[in-house]
């Protein structure tokens, strides 16, 4: 079959890699459209050392044989988090089974990704699709569940003072799950056109534009979604004192920070990562919301797809 | 009067400084015991930019006069945060007044200290002590209160897997208030002698004995009190997933922290400072907190006590 391989420092298109096989409790996936996202960008820098194999995590496939014999024929999305379930797991027993220790993680961690004509998944973490959905539209489970997340972990109310710092495509499911809780939000862009495809749901304001170091103290809720460590500081300095900053920004560099700022202005500061597929799909189906058009590549061109600056990015297998 | 200055560069004993006076709605307190702190050290270090003043925020003291007639003659201790609480500031009128943006701090930011035989304090930060209270007793109200803040923040509960990495004055505190929770409590310290403190109420871990890089995931809430940057790696990797650190830690350099640790870990960073004085007298007065012994300079020596290794260090004025 085909697939984008990731040899530890380089990644490649390869056309004979074997098809896998689905063991007890798996399901053998055709892979119909797999995304691109800043993850797999990072994975190519060195984010998750020592993972060699098939790259990529968000797809839209098409069971070809389950463990669950109904499954087959259907139309899927499949959650990333390969946890080992055990009652004798820490994280798997007390519901935190997204941070198993001996898991593995689709395309960023010791197990074969999307990118690729097939892929094999734990039967338990495939979610059918509506019929009536879109690939290009189920493509955006994953990072819509990321979104979710945020509000899973962390309650917002009501004309809450929120800001999102970040324009990407991660941080416009994030605008969009924070506008439906009714938070008061402001997003902080550097790119103009980006910036404004979330005017029609939070007030907008362009970095460049702003005395950036002069704000400070504005929001209950600061949201870093930038994917990068230079904004940290900035994201520090606009939460409230007893505030929430949250994280969804993962790279491979370490952070400096002001840990006593963090102390004398009692910060919180929470990581956020993957999250529950279930009410991703509930508002991709409602039309909840909006989605940016994806940019379509073939896999042998996929190295004019982790270039291209699209909003949103997939492989055609 | 007596005092230590500090001049934003070195410290040193003056005699000739005016007693300052009270201002509507504050007192005038004579000083009879105040008690040196890391923070103090961390003032002489540059932590405060900027500051200049008599140094020093512990105290026991006797108000002389006051905007409360009732409270002279009285023997007190008193909150440090002057706070302006107005209605139109959005700290103070949230609750968050120690986050009071126009605040002044005792002998940290811009307000005069009590390394000296008088200061003043707004009434209503002064809390009168129980007449069979001694001096040493009710000079460990600040401290307390600040331990009693992580609870007040971050609820723990029965068994619940806890760790404390430091062995200080402030570590000691901590712990015991943590005890109190009958929360599972392990206290990680470099100081043999120190540790051997904390073995009434807690496991104890001499951490030159142990494998500390090796040890990850293993407690709920960890919290650092350390007052070292260098902690701030072990300190998140002993915490569990979806766990807290707790940071009581200021100092004056940055950290580096591994963000993609805390967001891959879903951890929650949370800073912690100064705390309720009710329950910390509450506690003090019905005995349910052991005190190390206070070791006691003259202001004249303050150089000496700000050397000594003591667990407890204090200035008789």
């Amino acid at each position: 079959m085909r697939a984008i391989y990731f040899d530890g420092t380089k990644a490649s298109f390869e056309t004979d890699r074997a098809i896998p096989e689905a063991g007890i409790d798996e399901s053998l996936i055709k892979v119909d459209l797999a995304a691109l996202c800043n993850t797999d960008r990072e994975v190519m820098r060195g984010y998750s050392p020592g993972f060699a194999g098939v790259m990529g995590h968000e797809f839209v496939g098409t069971v070809m044989r389950s463990s669950d014999t109904e499954l087959e024929g259907k139309r899927v999305v499949g959650e990333i988090n390969l946890s080992c379930f055990s009652d004798d797991c820490l994280y798997c027993a007390t519901g935190r089974d997204h941070h198993c220790e001996s898991r593995t993680t689709l395309g960023i961690v010791d197990k074969d990704g999307c990118f690729a004509d097939y892929i094999t998944l734990p039967t338990r973490l495939v979610h059918t699709i509506p019929d009536d959905m879109v690939d290009e539209v189920a493509l955006f489970t994953e990072p819509l569940a990321a979104a979710i997340r945020i509000i899973e972990q962390t309650p917002l109310v009501v004309d809450l003072p929120v800001a999102l710092v970040g324009d990407g495509r991660l941080a416009y499911m994030i605008a969009q799950v924070v506008a439906l809780t009714h938070a008061s939000l402001t997003v902080y862009g550097k790119d103009r056109d980006k910036l404004e495809m979330f005017a029609p749901f939070a007030r907008t304001i362009l970095v460049d534009q702003i005395d950036w170091d002069g704000e400070h103290d504005t929001y209950e809720v600061v949201i870093d979604a930038t994917g990068n460590p230079e904004s940290l500081a900035s994201s520090i300095a606009l939460t409230r004192s007893e505030g929430f900053l949250i994280m969804k920004s993962t790279y491979a560099d370490k952070a400096q920070i002001d840990m006593s700022e963090v102390v004398v202005r009692e910060l919180t500061i929470r990581g956020s990562r993957c999250g529950p597929f279930a009410p991703a799909l509930d508002l991709l189906e409602r039309g909840l919301i909006t989605l940016p058009p994806v940019e379509i590549f073939l896999p042998q061109d996929f190295e004019k797809a982790f270039a291209s600056q699209a909003f949103k990015v997939a492989l055609d297998f």
